[in-house]
């Protein structure tokens, strides 16, 4: 079973940024931007916080269509959406991870 | 009597992202950079919702540090803090302009 995404043509930039509005949304994207070549699984965040906590923000930045998670077996996937969102919001996602970088050098 | 705005070095972006993830507070920067040769006032973005509405909006802007409020007379002058934006996070206001603007054509 896949859980909900929204379509490319429909990512909102309003609702996007207040996903990304958030220190420890903004660690998970900055985390899956350094790890491109392959999808993370919830685990590899949970120095991030807590199981629940993470879980939370993981379907916080799916709903907004910043990440894709896909269930394979009993784990889930989870990828950045650098094409979709760089296709429908041009420069956006790179010039808010480079603003990340400033932060955590 | 001034009101409280955050250092340049003090502006988060998390606190920013948050701010600005929200529709009506987009459109108030999206207006005020349209309009950067001259601070503009409250009454101005009352196209844009209540005054109650705007004065909430505008207060979360400034104590993001996205705007300037000064307190001229009894008027109250808005303006962008570019400069200092694009001091911390080189070309993140841009481009986030940018994206708005493929919304509102």
């Amino acid at each position: 079973m896949s859980l909900p995404h929204p379509a490319t043509e429909q990512l909102d930039l309003a609702i996007i940024l207040a996903a990304l509005g958030d220190p420890t949304r903004l660690s998970i994207v900055a985390h899956l931007a350094r790890n491109e070549a392959e999808p993370l699984t919830c685990g590899q965040f949970l120095d991030l916080g807590s199981k629940t906590n993470i879980s939370y923000h993981l379907a916080k930045l799916r709903e907004a269509g910043v990440t894709r998670t896909e269930a394979v077996g009993t784990s889930r996937l989870i990828s950045l959406r650098r094409a979709d969102l760089e296709r429908r919001f041009p420069g956006l996602l790179d010039s808010i991870l480079a603003s990340a970088k400033t932060l955590s050098p």
